[in-house]
């Protein structure tokens, strides 16, 4: 009997995030639950920051709800979210009391793994969830996102990895949402974490199908002893989803490793999915092959197509040559961050405007925030240049501190602002359901009643047009501020 | 610098064979070739059963004009092509002289690497064709079919590399036609032959992606010692065809390995074709994702859906899952066949008259000639029951010698058929065509001089409907002959 390599399945939340635009309904997961249960995988990823978002804003589901409903479901297997930090499932910082309540109320509801990462892999923006985590007796997994860059090597990845251990994490992801893992980064990586922390400290690795390698990076990260990997089911899987599940068991008959899934229920649950799928085709990923340049231009797609339509909003679309090229500039000029939501729009936007107006002549809020600490620690020092240009736009100070610091708790204020919106219900879960998402919010408590909208089954129920369908791509609008020679402007970038 | 891993492209045949139905036409390969021919690979696979079939029946291309043109576009790169042995790129045995001619002639033509093998795996039946490859002083690669049973274990393919090492071969091909060779019997076998034949004999790997886990396998094999691997430009790449060529060189990526491949210039290629295949899309296999059942079943989708016709042609569409129980038997009582053309063909067609007629009720002349040994040796021994069963369908004895010994010298009685057929231009290739496809080719000559049909172009150009894509899928319709209660009758099977 070889070493068992233990599975998570992402087929109810990122594989329908990567490949469906996120819109998969919960009447449409629940008969592949009892198949998903039983087939023996470590855990069912569920829940996140785009399906919370994507069940109060296109579904009219109640979040909290399709988490009780997992839970009661999925009777012997971890369910598992992602939380992105002190941002929690929102696109801004929070008060350490409100992460710690929605990590509570999470845990209530029925959630047992929380994968916790932040966009910038400063480890001061994870603590605060990690620590809620563990008072809740759940498992916290600490979560370090992949990149590539200069100063992104395999020992500052395996330092990471030992301060996340030192803050007591239950396990350690490798979270590479863009597919850039390669075979042997993955395996460096997860040999020098685990001769650093001790074999015993769990490894799990997440990664993306889109460049078409990543199968090979599992195959060599569980050579180097990575203990739980994670696929998603074949009929929902590949382009920009995941490798399948079926092909990662198959793959490892005589290694020496196995993971002990049944096939046959697995096979079940790709049949029901199968069926499923062609419903949303409205907002099926485009993309079933790879794609290879990204290791080039380290630009995620989902990234791309927004700048695109960012380009052809202002009729300048001939000039996305320019702005693959001014990506990386304007990325270590910020200190090399990893492209992820949402540091992945910042730096995306600020390139399509030095190329539209000039180099760094108008500066979005955000990218000024990023310039001066605002969203946290990157892992390269930033170009003082352009600080010291972030600090007129901004009008504000660079600060190191924690981001969160200068907060003022805000509990109170977040539950009387969402108590009296109508058709709130008055809980904890409806007050964090305002803070993640206070525009979109009052018109779900006010429609809840109406009870869920399946766009798979009735694509007129919906009048959105699909989103791009990449993990790394925001659901909703995102308004930028910019200041024009002293005029401020508001910009609005919606998914097309 | 690491050990450089070569590569060949199958893009310009087997790309297309897989995910195109073959129908590509030359006018589209020809922009791409100055790209391909610059990027370093060790070949460019570009000629073969399938291609040389469709020349002729449905783009109205002369196969060796073709042959010609690519020779002209690739002066800097190998060209390849694969060859069924005493089958040349027809569905029977050819007599030696006809071997010996054909091989001479596609030298002759530009043909530099013949990829020699035998549905069977016989290699009796590769002697005559890489004896005659040797003599043209181009590249002999012996190939060993990959297929999984009892009886085929690591040592039996070690065993049969060293006998066409014996033979003389250039070097050993593992064609793994299904996609059912996992990473650890790769690294296995390619690992003993390396072992047994010395490290330096040449050792090819050719993988299809149907099952989502052959690049793994590359990989494995890549560490076992395999020189060249084949994959494919990736705008043409994945479900039934093969692992895309970018994907490769960035796995190799600080592996060690490296395939020096101009992944600039493989872009340019990429976007040709990515450009070419929407054209096509009435051919376009309908699988994208993987398939891994095919590991249970053993049964290629092609043949899948072969089978699926013959039924639902008989009304008894129903009984699909009783033909898939029936053909793991059908393929024993044969001795464990790998299943590929045109062993595939006639055991799945012997499996849907067992269900439908009785078991061995009813045998097709192709069956009986199959147990009988007319197409050669298989790797296990045979049911003599069903042996006893095909000498009274076939009113023949069993056979033990090479097949084509029996056969008499028939290059005149060709030549003087050719010959005789309006159009025909009097060279031994156009009685070579005619020998290859006897029935295609007649109308062929006659209607050659309006030029090549583009059905890319125009799809109206063509009434034939896209045949299954699958490699292992007969081209042209086949006629069997099947005798029930002493009355022969002709069944013909034709692509849907």
């Amino acid at each position: 009997m070889g070493r068992k390599i233990e599975v998570t399945d992402v087929i109810l939340r990122d594989a329908h995030q990567s490949l469906m635009a996120t819109r998969m309904a919960m009447e449409d997961m629940v008969p592949a639950c009892e198949y998903l249960d039983k087939a023996g995988y470590w855990s069912l990823e569920c829940w996140g920051g785009a399906t919370f978002d994507s069940c109060i804003r296109f579904l009219n589901e109640d979040p909290w709800e399709r988490l009780r409903t997992f839970k009661q479901l999925l009777p012997n297997t971890r369910t598992q979210m992602l939380l992105r930090g002190q941002n929690l499932l929102g696109y801004r910082h929070y008060e350490d009391s409100v992460v710690s309540k929605f990590v509570e109320k999470a845990a209530e509801n029925g959630m047992d793994v929380f994968r916790v990462f932040d966009a910038l892999n400063d480890p001061r923006n994870l603590e605060v969830a990690l620590n809620a985590v563990k008072r809740t007796g759940k498992h916290a997994q600490g979560t370090i996102c992949y990149t590539i860059s200069p100063v992104h090597t395999v020992e500052k990845f395996v330092e990471m990895a030992e301060q996340l251990v030192e803050m007591g994490v239950d396990s350690i992801c490798i979270k590479d949402m863009a597919a850039l893992l390669k075979p042997q980064p993955a395996y460096d990586i997860v040999k020098g974490i685990k001769d650093r922390c001790g074999k015993d400290l769990l490894v799990h690795v997440h990664v993306h199908s889109t460049t078409g390698v990543t199968l090979v990076s599992l195959m060599k990260a569980i050579e180097a002893g990575a203990d739980i990997v994670d696929t998603s089911v074949s009929s929902i899987s590949l382009g920009p989803g995941h490798n399948p599940t079926e092909s990662l068991v198959e793959m490892l008959e005589g290694t020496g490793y196995e993971t002990g899934l049944d096939l046959e229920l697995i096979y079940k649950a790709r049949d029901h999915f199968a069926q499923i799928r062609p419903r949303y085709k409205e907002f099926l990923s485009e993309v079933t092959g790879v794609e290879t340049e990204i290791f080039k231009s380290q630009i995620p797609g989902g990234m791309l197509s927004n700048m695109e339509s960012q380009l052809k909003q202002q009729g300048q679309g001939d000039r996305m040559k320019e702005v693959l090229e001014e990506v990386p500039r304007v990325r270590e000029d910020a200190g090399f961050p990893p492209l992820v939501t949402p540091s992945s729009q910042i730096v995306g936007t600020q390139a399509v405007f030095n190329v539209m107006m000039g180099k760094y002549k108008v500066m979005t809020g955000e990218f000024s925030d990023l310039m001066l600490g605002y969203y946290g620690k990157t892992a390269a020092g930033k170009n003082p240049d352009v600080v010291a240009t972030a600090k007129e736009f901004g009008k504000k100070d660079e600060i190191t501190c924690r981001p969160a610091d200068l907060l003022l708790p805000e509990w109170e204020k977040l539950e009387s602002e969402a108590f009296k919106l109508e058709g709130n219900n008055g809980t904890p879960e409806d007050v964090l359901t305002y803070a993640m998402f206070p525009q979109v919010a009052p018109k779900f408590f006010k429609e809840r009643a109406d009870g869920p909208i399946n766009v798979g089954k009735d694509p007129a129920l919906t009048s959105a047009k699909a989103d791009s369908s990449h993990p790394g791509y925001l659901a909703g609008p995102i308004e930028y501020e910019v200041t024009l020679n002293g005029n401020k402007r508001k910009v609005t970038v919606a998914p097309v």
